[in-house]
């Protein structure tokens, strides 16, 4: 793990969740004021953290970034939004910072307050705990996990053209709206080198038409989440720009792209990753709402999940996106099987080609439409009975 | 069964589907010349039946439609449509009319080819049982079933202002895409009044408006969706002009609605019937939206099928519908118990509104936004671990 210079972490338990082994609370503090920028849930919805955070960012001297899990603070109305704004002030005021240097994430149950009492310990606790190692930061990571498995992190270095090394990491939980209760997607990439503000915040943004928004499990997009960047420039305090901020994208790519496919990864019930390449559209919006539609349809995600080479789902999926095309140009793979060429089913061994999904977590779809040269890659689950029953556990 | 005059049915099985015990062939056959009205998939990758029938209406002068179930005749390319050609033709000639008197419809597998001389030893041994008997027709609408677990009709007569009675009665299969293989919604719908042949096609469009397109077991489109009208005026030859227009228009979308509704209800692995009313709304395509996007939402779907009251994931899919409102209007009762008043959670006993959802299949979402006068009703399922585990299942 690479860790960027001039942060700390920690990760507590605070009380919000039922159970004392699991953390709850988290907190990143840059030592130098840093420059944030933010994406966030298009959902009308939008939970009381995302009310706070989006006028916020983009914007620089900011210190610190306070998280809790096992409370969303969705659907919490003027309340909700005056106890996000009392997290940031509360976690400010402990470490040190004004209460506009903040900024705050939750996850976890919807529609219920977030006991304060609880919140307001844990942050003064997680301040105790402030560390700038891998152990902290991956007690942070803990801290804002739901139904996670794991904690999810992923770390970057590169050395820019005056010799000066800069890092980058991250970290994100989540496994879409996947949770036994409403879940969330968050993320929190950090780095050493420096950025205007400006490219900070078009960088995040096009990086997580890439990453994040190519990822799908079962399409509920929810009300709270939210992408943030921070670079406090510890490594170099010079915003970076040409072959430097270039290679800087590339990898500050690679570290989002890595967190992205881990949430799919780790959704509950999943038996399957599936990675689907739509290929030769007119477009690249042409070749994401196809790639959509596949993504999120429950009969093509069953067949997967029953390892069933059940072609005619991904193409009538592809039929019904909207998009219009040329059917006799379609042609379809499926783990490097070609089951369909120019609109016309190719004679193959469904055994062989249900044998391979049911030996390999990972399966391929390659989709094309010889319209153009707009491609794009997205990631999703197969959906499991496991799924369903998570997800219709009904808990008191 | 008010069965309308001058029709005449059969269903039998040809050997196209592999159970002896399944019809899988059926014939309707007017005695007289119908007006024929169709709506079809907006799938791409529309099937063969519906490349064929498409142009031929709407039109009059039909006198058959030909149906097979266990092979959908779908992504079959120019021979899929020589041979649904070939079915219409060898029903014309049997039943003693011009190949350009018939439409065909078919459901089943994709990707497979018609056994062309089962099918056509089916529609002779199907012209011998013709008969215009509630048996008959019931035999025919066994015979497009696919995973249905029983035939779906219904029927409604009136009397006109001149005293002719006359009736409509209607036919359907499917449980939208909810097969182990691709399933397809059929429906066809015929009465003994005589209708215009442009008044048939705008009363079809804007009833299926209403009815078979505001039904969505997992909101997969089909590529051989099909509804079709027929009218032959056997009770009464002239086509129907003011009252008894909008009489015969309205027992016309009972039909209709009975047979749309039957299809969820009758979805594989279903536990509960949901209605939803989206009300409240600035026009009825936002409202259509918004219902869509909760009639699909896998995490509402999960939640029913759990006896889960879990609201938040009913107000948050409105919320990333794409449709914009505002928040502070919203309010959501579910089976009568209201948990969401003007954008505010709104206290209940949770095990309460459980209990009434695990003792009712029937359960009602009542969503408002206080934007407008537009309202829409939408029929679908829940989402359970039996659905996944029938499209889960890999048949070689």
């Amino acid at each position: 793990m690479f860790l960027p210079k001039g942060y700390r972490f920690a990760g507590v338990y605070s009380g919000v969740k039922a159970d004392p082994e699991k953390l709850d609370l988290s907190l990143l503090v840059s030592d130098h004021p840093a420059v944030a920028a933010g994406v966030y849930t298009t959902n009308r919805m939008c939970g009381a953290t995302v009310h706070v955070d989006r006028p916020r960012t983009p914007g620089s001297d900011f210190r610190v970034v306070v998280m809790n899990s096992g409370c969303a603070n969705d659907c919490t109305g003027d309340r909700g939004i005056r106890d996000a704004e009392e997290m940031i002030r509360t976690a400010a005021a402990t470490i040190g910072a004004r209460p506009e240097q903040g900024l705050v994430m939750s996850t976890g149950v919807i529609g219920e307050f977030l006991q304060m009492d609880k919140i307001r310990t844990g942050i003064v606790k997680a301040n105790e705990w402030l560390a700038g190692d891998e152990a902290a930061f991956e007690q942070a990571a803990r801290g804002m996990m739901t139904t996670d498995t794991h904690p999810k992190m992923s770390s970057r270095q590169l050395t820019l053209a005056n010799g000066k090394v800069v890092s980058i990491a991250g970290m994100c939980k989540g496994a879409a709206m996947i949770g036994p209760n409403m879940a969330t997607m968050l993320a929190l990439v950090f780095t050493d080198a420096m950025l205007e503000v400006k490219q900070a915040q078009t960088l995040l943004k096009a990086t997580v038409d890439e990453t994040f928004n190519c990822i799908i499990v079962e399409g509920h997009t929810s009300p709270s989440d939210t992408v943030l960047l921070l670079a406090n420039g510890a490594s170099c305090p010079e915003p970076l720009t040409g072959t430097d901020y270039d290679a800087f994208a590339a990898a500050f790519g690679e570290v989002c792209l890595d967190l992205a496919k881990a949430i799919p990864n780790d959704g509950e019930g999943v038996s399957h990753f599936v990675t689907i390449d739509v290929t030769g559209c007119k477009d690249r919006e042409a070749a994401k709402i196809i790639a959509d539609t596949i993504a999120r349809d429950a009969l093509v995600k069953a067949a997967i999940a029953g390892a069933d080479p059940n072609w005619g789902r991904i193409v009538s999926a592809a039929g019904y996106s909207g998009i219009g095309f040329d059917v006799t140009k379609v042609g379809l793979s499926l783990n490097g099987f070609e089951l369909f060429r120019d609109g016309t089913p190719q004679p193959f061994d469904a055994d062989v080609v249900s044998a391979s999904m049911r030996d390999h977590r990972d399966v391929s779809i390659v989709i094309s439409f010889g319209d153009g040269d707009a491609n794009i890659r997205y990631w999703t689950t197969d959906l499991t009975e496991e799924y369903v029953r998570l997800n219709a556990d009904y808990h008191t």
